[in-house]
């Protein structure tokens, strides 16, 4: 007998990538097109309509029960829409309704990438087993989703977990967001290496500033670097250990370019985490590596969509 | 015929008060003895049974289904025992065994006081019909407790929602818990006196050094006493934008000593709170002040029996 399969989106400022996943997390049909990011709302519609065609015209899709979609945030899942940063022609797009019909219907579940991520990792990752959970992307941005009680928290409008705009230097650097000192002002790959650049590091024959070529430095024993990295560091633990305080997790799990620096940020970060989550509560909290690929985003689109449809619990056993 | 009742304790530094309560949040039955804070752990215990005591002495004990506590933290509800910070003799206490004992073998729910305060506006007070909220209180020291997709969220120990000890400035002053830049550090009234006092306030002929002294003078129009209230009012609203912007809270409510202030520090707070919580989801947030009055500590941990009665996967059930 066949079993039910699950249609997955995740919309991002370069690609929208599809697939049709069945209940164990398999991808058996993909899709892709580039995301016209420059392009008017509607344009960048019919590439995602494209996606979901090629979908719809493969045998299995009749097997496919409701769709999931892991969109650049933000997202308003209470009303449907969507207007990521990163897509200007998208701003309160009613991306839920336009996907549902080009779905034939299909229930729909929208969630922010962060959050996509994070149910990917539960599923099936390095938060497998966790109750409660932190998902963190640390890349150009500073993502992040939150597993409570067992269960994705995406909250009312699919956002929470957005770790990288809570302030942990309430009069620092201005944020774009508005704010000040936010854990991405501080940590992203971009800022890491604006900092060091500004603290006199100085990039290799190749010309490349990138947080990855700060991070080699920092590996060769750089001291603005390392320096650069330990800030980071900090700004990553003050704000694991706030989530922690405030939401009891036991696990914080860190992707993303910056995340894939390895012990340059994870060593650092463990050691400042020592300083930070000092309540007796949030002391045994660990940090791990995330486990899932590039297909994160599909697979926790997916994951979304399976919880909604059933008792979340069972989702992986469908 | 007779409803049923629960039993409530709300154990802080200073007293022990305990109640019956029905399932409206009536207080039918009290008893309350003083906390023998300085001494051992089983004088404390003594207290504790004391007030017990009263309460299975009365003709409605028959009707109690189950026995709620809220105690200063802190707690570990899943391994039953609590630490009190003001309360020495306590630590890592078998509290809910030995209440339970106390109480007839009735279950026992065990939660923080700042989660049990949350409990209690959430049932009767200012957080009354919002599914997601923060309530808080500022007092001697800054605590709290969240409200999540309509439920209390006490987390796996008890403690969520401890807002005090977040980092809003992660290179800060060191705070007593062991980090720095605590919420708690910044904004509780013992730490506003200290800023206006090294500041150059000084307080009038009563010598009344308090906060509520300088709340006085900021009212008055102090500008260092202003000043003072305003860094407070950073600190919290950076706190509450962070909690906003993880969980997406729609309202935070604000209690204790502190926050009967008023305008001195709902007014700087509001303002403050455009500057923190920017991003779109986060943007609708309102502040009220608490409701409750002094019950609300054993009203709460009515409310968290009530729903450990009805609720079997509550993990601090036993």
């Amino acid at each position: 007998m066949h079993t039910d399969l699950v249609a997955a989106l995740d919309i991002g400022g370069t690609k929208i990538a599809g697939a049709l996943v069945d209940g164990r997390g398999n991808i058996l049909v993909r899709a892709q097109r580039a995301t016209p990011a420059q392009e008017d709302g509607d344009t960048v519609m019919r590439a995602v309509q494209e996606v979901l065609g090629d979908l719809t015209g493969s045998p299995l899709w009749g097997r496919a029960t409701a769709l999931g979609i892991g969109s650049a945030g933000p997202v308003d899942a209470s009303a449907g829409t969507v207007s990521p940063v990163n897509v200007p022609g998208w701003r309160d797009y009613p991306l839920v309704e336009r996907a549902r019909a080009a779905a034939g219907g299909l229930p729909v579940e929208l969630i922010g990438d962060g959050v996509a991520i994070t149910a990917a990792e539960h599923w099936q990752g390095a938060a497998r087993g966790h109750d409660n959970a932190l998902c963190m992307v640390v890349s150009t941005g500073v993502g992040g989703g939150l597993v409570l009680d067992g269960r994705l928290h995406p909250g009312p409008t699919g956002n929470a977990g957005h770790i990288g705009h809570i302030s942990v230097d309430l009069e620092g650097d201005p944020c774009p967001c508005g704010s000040r000192g936010c854990v991405e002002r501080i940590a992203s790959g971009p800022n890491i290496a604006r900092r060091a650049l500004e603290d006199g590091w100085r990039p290799g024959p190749d010309g490349d500033a990138s947080a990855a070529a700060v991070a080699a430095a920092a590996r060769a024993g750089d001291p603005v670097a390392l320096a650069s990295f330990e800030r980071a560091a900090r700004a990553l633990a003050a704000g694991i250990a706030a989530t922690a305080t405030l939401v009891e997790i036991d696990i914080a799990v860190i992707g993303g370019g910056v995340g894939k620096a390895g012990d340059v940020l994870l060593e650092p970060l463990r050691k400042a985490l020592g300083d930070y989550a000092t309540l007796s509560f949030v002391r045994r909290l660990t940090v791990a590596p995330a486990q899932m690929g590039t297909d994160a985003g599909l697979v926790g689109a997916a994951a979304a969509a399976l919880a909604g449809r059933t008792a979340p619990t069972t989702a992986a056993g469908v």
